[in-house]
C-alpha cells in the first residue's frame, strides 16, 4: 500500500512513499494530518509526481511554465465538495421527510369546546402536515436538488479547463477558480445547516445515535472550514483591486469578490467581454429602482432570474462603492461575502433553469419521462428560487430590488409551494435512490418503520444484552452494599 | 443512591425508588430515559412526591387544586436554560476570542507592487483583527451577556410566581410559562448556532477534538430539542384565539403567540391592562409607517427600544390580520414563530437596558466600579441591539420599521461598535472567569499559549505513545509482508 505525501522539497511537490506503520494508522484510524521527518532517506525518481513540474535523470527540478498549474487539484477537490453538499444535505433530507411521514404528534380534541384528551383510536396528524415543518425541510429538497445540478455544469466547466491545463493554457482557470470558491463555501454551510436542521425538525428522536443524522452531522462539518470558509480577505493593498489590475491579463487567483468587481469594471466601461456566468451584469447595471411585479408573477423565471441579477448586481455595486471611499480591503470582508453569496445563489438558479431547459435534449432522459421530470424539477427549481428569496429578504430588500409590500405576496406564494410540494416529498426524496443501508438510520427506513427500526436498534445496543445486564446488576449489588 | 421516576399511577406522579442496576446506568452513562415496569412493586407513602398532590394513608389519590400546578416544575427548567445558554455559548465565544488573538493569518507583502512572499520575521495580522471575524465573534459575547441578564430578570419572577404558587395562587403561571417558551426555543438556538459559529472561526484548528468546541457542541445542540422548539402549534380550532377566548380568566397555558396576540387585542379594546413586558404594544399600535431617524441616533437607547417595541407589535399584528382571514392556526406556525422571536429580542434588550439602569441600586456593585460596568455594559447592550437589528433585518424593513435606505447607516454603526469592542473582547471573555480546567480547550488557554496547549493534548494522545508506536510498527510489519 502506499502513501501520497506532500512535502518541501524545491517546491511543494507531491511524491509517493512507502511506510508500513503509517499506512495502519491511515487504515485503522481514517485520514488524519502527519508531520513527517525526514533523515538520510531517497525518494526514486518514479515515486515523484511529475504533471508539471518536472526532475530529470540528473536530478535538475524544472519548474512548470505557469506557477498556478498546480491549483487545478485545489479546483478538483472544490468541484467534488460542491456535489458532495448536495448529496449529504439529500441524505438528511431524506431521513427527516421519511420520518415526519410516519411520526404523529397532536390532534384536535373531539369536542371543539372541551380539552379533554381525544380518544385512543383517533389518529394524531402527521408531523409533516405541520407548515412550520414544511418551511424547514421542503427548501431543503430543492436546495439538495440544486447542488447536484449546478455541481454537474460545474464540472463541465472544470473538465474543459483540465483539458486547457493538459496544453498549458490557463484562460478558465481564474474564472472557475473564483466560481467553485464561492460555491463550495456557500454550499457546504448551507448544507451542514440543513443536515442539523433535519435532526431539529425530527424532535427528540433526531438526537438518539439511531437516526444517523448526528454521525452525518459530525462527518460532514469539517467540509465547511477545509479547503477554505472565503470569509477572511488578506489585507493587502496590492489585492485591492484598481484599474490597473482590471486590465491584467495574467490570471489573478481572486476569490470571487475580487472577480466580480472585475466583471462590474468590464460592464461599466464596455471594455470586455464578460464571462457567461456573469454577464448579468450587463444588463442588471441599467435598472434602478425596485422590480416591478405588477405585470408578472413571482413563479415565471424570467422574472424570478431577473430578480437574482439585480440583487446580485446592486450587492456588488454597493461592494464598490465601498472600495471606492477608501476603507481598507480586510475590513470589507463582510460585504465581500455578501457578494459571493449573492452571488453564488444567482448561478445556482441560473444553472437549475438551463439543466430543465436542456432536458429534452438529454440523451440520458427517455422521451416519455421529460414532461413528468420537467414538471417535478421546475416545482423544485421554483421552491429553491422562492425559499432563496425568502431566507435573503433583507438583501433584497435593503438593495431596493423589492420593496416590503413585495412580502406578504413572496410569502404567499412559498406557502402554496410548500402546500403542493407536500404530496411529492417522499417520491422527490426516494429519487435519491439511497440504500438503507447507506442512510444507517433506523429512523429514515425505506419502509417507514421508524419505530420498529429504532426498537431493532436498541435491542442490538450492547448495554441492552444479557451479559450487561447481567454484568451491570452484579455491580450493582457491590454498589449497593458499599453506600449501604 | 435513589433515582427520581415520573410514573403513571392515578395521574403522572413522580415517587422516589431505589434500585441499584438502574443507578448504576444513570452514572455510567449519564442522563438516559428507560422505560420500567414494575410487577408488585409497593411505593411506600413516603417516598411519594406530595407538593400538590397527595395520597392519604388509606391510599385515597387527592388531585391538586388547579391541574397546571405542577407545571411549575417545566418552567424551573427553562428558566435554567435561559440561563445555562448564555454560559455555554460565553464558553465558545471565550476560547474563539482567545485563540483568534493568538493565532496570525496572512500578512502585507513588503513591497506593494511585488507578490513575492514576506520575510519570514514580519508578524502576519491577527486574525482576530479581521473585520468577518469580529462580525462573527463579537455579537455572540454580547448575546452570552443579555441572555445571563436576561435569564436573572426572568429567575426573579419565577420566584414570585413560585411563591404565589405556594399558595395555590396561578396568576403569574401563564405569564411567565409563555415568557420562559420563547427565551428558551430562541436562547438555546442562538446559543448553539453561536457555539459552532464560534468554531468555523478558528479554521481547521477549531475542529480538532483539542478546541473543546466540537465536545461542547454536542453536549449542548439536545438543549435546543427538549422542553420543546416551539415550532409546531397544535392544529386545533379550539385553541385558535377567539374574544370569547381572550376574556377567559383562567390561565391558558398557550405558547407566546397566543399569549401576544391576547395582549394585542387588550391594548386594541383597552380592555384590560397588559403585563410589564408587553405593555409596548398599548404605545407602538399608534404608530404608522417608518421611524424618524434624522433627529435621533442609533445608539440611543430609546430609539433602538422603540425599534424593536414598533417591530414586534408589527409582526404580531401580521398574525392577527392572518388568523382573521381564517388561516388554520397549524398553517400559521411560522408567523407564530417570527412573532415569538421579534417578542423575546424584544424582552431581551429591555431586561438588558434595564439592569444597567438599575446599577447604582444593585448592592453587589461596589461604588467606584459602577462607572466603568456601565460603560462596558452599555458597549455590550448596543452591540446586541444593533447586531439583532442586523439579523433580523429582513424583519425590520418587512414590517416597514426601517427603510431600505436606513440599511446602510445599521451597517455604519455596527462597524464602528465592532471596532470599538476589539481591545475589549479579551477582558469581556475573560469576565465570564471560566477556568482553564473548565474549559478543557488547549485553543482557549488563559495564558494564550495555544499552540504549546496542542502540542501538549497531542503528546498527551494515547496515539503518540511509546508503546503505541511499537505495536503500530509490528502489526505494520506484519501486514507489509502479508502485502508483498
Amino acid at each position: 500500500m502506499q502513501v501520497l505525501w506532500l512535502a518541501l522539497t524545491f517546491d511543494i511537490h507531491a511524491f509517493i512513499h512507502c511506510d508500513g506503520s503509517v499506512d495502519l494508522m491511515l487504515v485503522l484510524l481514517g485520514f488524519r494530518l502527519i508531520v513527517v521527518l525526514f533523515d538520510h532517506v531517497r525518494i526514486p525518481r518514479e515515486n515523484m509526481l511529475m504533471r508539471f513540474a518536472k526532475v530529470t535523470k540528473e536530478g535538475k527540478y524544472i519548474q512548470p511554465v505557469h506557477d498556478k498549474l498546480s491549483y487545478g487539484s485545489m479546483v478538483t477537490l472544490r468541484v467534488s465538495l460542491i456535489n458532495d453538499a448536495g448529496w449529504q444535505l439529500g441524505r438528511a433530507v431524506t431521513v427527516a421527510v421519511r420520518y415526519t411521514t410516519v411520526r404523529r404528534q397532536f390532534n384536535t380534541p373531539p369536542n371543539p369546546s372541551s380539552s379533554s384528551s381525544s380518544p385512543l383510536d383517533a389518529l394524531e396528524t402527521q408531523v409533516i402536515a405541520y407548515s412550520s415543518v414544511r418551511a424547514r425541510l421542503f427548501p431543503f429538497i430543492a436546495l439538495a436538488y440544486a447542488l447536484i445540478v449546478a455541481s454537474t455544469t460545474v464540472k463541465d466547466m472544470f473538465e474543459q479547463m483540465s483539458a486547457e491545463l493538459a496544453d498549458e493554457q490557463t484562460n478558465l482557470l481564474a474564472q472557475v477558480h473564483a466560481l467553485t470558491c464561492g460555491l463550495k463555501s456557500w454550499g457546504t454551510r448551507k448544507a451542514a445547516e440543513g443536515i442539523e436542521e433535519c435532526r431539529k425538525a425530527m424532535g427528540g428522536h433526531g438526537y438518539s445515535a439511531f437516526s444517523g443524522i448526528s454521525e452525518l452531522f459530525a462527518n460532514y462539518i469539517p467540509s465547511n472550514t477545509y479547503e477554505g470558509t472565503r470569509t477572511l480577505s488578506r489585507s493587502s493593498d496590492y489585492l485591492k483591486p484598481t484599474p490597473a489590475c482590471f486590465q491584467n491579463k495574467q490570471p489573478h487567483f481572486d476569490d470571487i469578490p475580487r472577480f466580480l468587481l472585475k466583471e462590474l469594471q468590464k460592464a461599466t466601461t464596455g471594455s470586455e467581454t464578460l464571462t457567461d456566468l456573469s454577464n448579468y451584469i450587463n444588463r442588471a447595471i441599467k435598472t434602478s429602482g425596485p422590480t416591478d411585479l405588477s405585470r408578472t408573477s413571482l413563479l415565471d423565471p424570467h422574472t424570478q432570474l431577473t430578480l437574482f441579477e439585480v440583487r446580485a448586481t446592486r450587492v456588488v455595486m454597493d461592494l464598490a462603492q465601498q472600495v471606492r471611499t477608501g476603507r481598507d480591503w480586510a475590513d470589507l470582508n463582510v460585504e465581500c461575502w455578501n457578494a459571493s453569496v449573492a452571488h453564488t445563489e444567482y448561478v445556482i438558479l441560473k444553472c437549475f433553469m438551463e439543466k430543465i431547459e436542456g432536458l429534452e435534449k438529454d440523451p440520458n432522459v427517455e422521451g416519455m419521462e421529460v414532461v413528468a421530470l420537467k414538471r417535478t424539477l421546475k416545482k423544485l427549481c421554483h421552491l429553491y428560487a422562492l425559499s432563496t428569496v425568502s431566507s435573503a429578504l433583507a438583501s433584497f430588500l435593503s438593495t431596493q430590488t423589492l420593496q416590503p409590500d413585495h412580502v406578504q405576496s413572496v410569502n404567499d406564494h412559498l406557502r402554496d409551494l410548500l402546500k403542493d410540494t407536500a404530496p411529492d416529498a417522499v417520491p422527490m426524496t426516494d429519487a435519491f435512490a439511497f440504500s438503507d443501508y447507506y442512510l444507517n438510520s433506523a429512523l429514515g427506513r425505506y419502509d417507514g418503520q421508524s419505530y420498529l427500526g429504532l426498537w431493532d436498534a436498541a435491542q442490538a445496543d450492547p448495554v441492552n444484552s444479557e451479559a450487561w445486564k447481567t454484568k451491570a446488576y452484579e455491580v450493582g449489588l457491590v454498589w449497593a452494599v458499599w453506600v449501604v
